[in-house]
């Protein structure tokens, strides 16, 4: 760490094992990068202030990432596209991060990228750095990470962040709303087998890969292609500046990995021309600090003894629909308030 | 009023006006309806502790009704759908009520059912009762407002609700939250016409209906109702119980008013039959619970002096990307507690 750039002098009320770890990470040292990532993911409050403190050193040399979230349904082969595209944009000279939101995967079980053999070449690739979901039971807290985790990427100097979500509840609207463009990947599938897209995912969509467009599959995915491309145009696009597109691929024989690229840098040219990545990141930083508030409201209200007390018997006759929800609010909050509670 | 059965007799706490006009409610009294009505959209603190004890008063014959809600984009025909649908009802003797959500419509502006001549003559059938979109500036109070009168509607015996959406902003997925089936209107349309529909209200869809389909609109009609229905089978149903449908309407000539009717009784009847109806309605209460409390509490804190302040500043430097979402989300919670919040 000595021969990083001191980026971060020693200053007045900043600790100089963080700064130094600072300096290190933006100089691209990649165990500084794999020390400050385990720092935000820990729960230790002592971690969790440094964290604060390391986020907000970096905070100036982030932002320069395109940033992409994928989804598919498992079967499509989205390790081997993420093999695929991740090295096809190294040899281009990218340097590229994969990231994963799986809140169902313990950190141990390593279920969605705990193994790196999912991701053989992509993993020992010098410019490429695969982390796997960060365990925690709450989708809010898993995206937290993730979301730090990508700031700490993007001051380390990687230009394509990638963020795997594995389809488990809301995770896919938790990664949308952390990245820039959506992409949707599929696999060839005609008739019943089509019902497999959960509801709200293609809404979510700004790009549809119709992976395994290859051999005996190559026909049925431009059929699927056809049939997704017709569905997306029933819908309203998300903005006027992008189209969502259907394109196809074969990441197993390393196809079409151009035209997925292209279409992420013309989407990102056609939000830059119109302003809208900026505000779009703006809304998102905004939500995100909401969010966190709310929740920290909330956690902070249901904990409270006065409210504790009730509400499993106000929760139960809400539900039964003996008891109206205002009215409900109303009570819990009036015992909250005369408790010294906000 | 006193000419209803004393349903709710005088008790200690409840006030005797309140109790009357909860069994003239009860009783059928649409002037009391009306009054109800009134009540529980009113802003003044005591009309509203009023009208939480009506509520509580009626609670237990509440939850009687087909919850319906209904969207389309302007010039689908959607006024004179309900006409047709709502007539057809009430021939077939049920009783049949139209609410509205329409945040952007202020009472006197009547944009939406403020002039009954929309739906001339449902307004003039003494089964139905229609009452425009209560006013206010915020989608939650709006919707706070449309719900506490579909309970009203339930006990004063309406036995199927509409609730009607202009698709304004969020109000689709709000109406969404509150009814036990969500219908999608649209007309006949081809190429780049579809692109009409707002993305995500596909995706709450349980029936879509064709509507127009008549004259030398058939034939286009039917071709939209087979664009819809591919779209729909490429998204996972919402529920294994029911898998959305497609239907042709001409509301116009009341076509198709029996075939929206049979979907209709066939969700009621999937979701009954799977015991999923009251599970839905225990977790739209829970949910709308939360969000009220979700609100008051994010108000209390937006509104606390020592938040009030900085929040500005803040909100600045986390949308211009200078600060991360989390540490303002520390900053301010910091500042809140400190000053006495919760």
């Amino acid at each position: 760490m000595t021969t990083a750039p001191d980026l971060f002098p020693v200053a007045p009320g900043i600790d100089p094992e963080l700064s130094g770890l600072g300096s290190s990470l933006c100089a691209g040292d990649r165990r500084a990068l794999a020390r400050a990532i385990t720092l935000i993911e820990s729960t230790r409050l002592d971690h969790r202030q440094a964290a604060d403190r390391l986020i907000e050193l970096i905070m100036p040399r982030t932002g320069g990432a395109i940033r992409l979230g994928i989804t598919g349904t498992p079967g499509v082969g989205k390790s081997t596209f993420i093999e695929a595209f991740g090295s096809y944009l190294t040899a281009l000279g990218r340097r590229v991060a994969v990231l994963a939101v799986d809140p169902s995967s313990a950190r141990s079980g390593g279920s969605i990228l705990g193994d790196k053999t999912r991701m053989e070449r992509l993993s020992r690739d010098p410019n490429a750095f695969i982390r796997p979901s960060p365990a925690g039971r709450t989708l809010g807290g898993v995206a937290r990470r993730t979301r730090e985790a990508m700031l700490l990427l993007e001051a380390a100097g990687f230009d394509v962040v990638l963020v795997e979500t594995v389809g488990v509840g809301q995770s896919e609207t938790a990664v949308s709303d952390m990245v820039d463009m959506f992409l949707l990947l599929l696999a060839p599938a005609g008739g019943d087998e089509l019902q497999g897209i959960k509801r709200g995912i293609m809404e979510l969509a700004d790009l549809v890969v119709v992976n395994k467009a290859d051999g005996d599959l190559e026909a049925q995915a431009r059929l699927t292609a056809a049939d997704y491309a017709g569905a997306l145009r029933l819908m309203r696009p998300k903005t006027a500046a992008w189209t969502p597109a259907v394109v196809l691929a074969s990441a197993l024989r390393g196809v079409g990995m151009d035209g997925v690229w292209a279409a992420v840098q013309r989407h990102r040219a056609a939000l830059d021309g119109a302003g809208e990545l900026a505000q779009l990141r703006a809304r998102q930083a905004l939500a995100w600090m909401w969010a966190e508030i709310g929740e920290s409201l909330r956690d902070a209200f249901r904990q409270h003894p006065a409210v504790a007390a009730d509400l499993p018997a106000i929760e139960g006759d809400v539900g039964a629909g003996r008891l109206s929800p205002s009215a409900a609010c109303g009570r819990l909050l009036a015992r909250f308030r005369q408790s010294g509670g906000a």
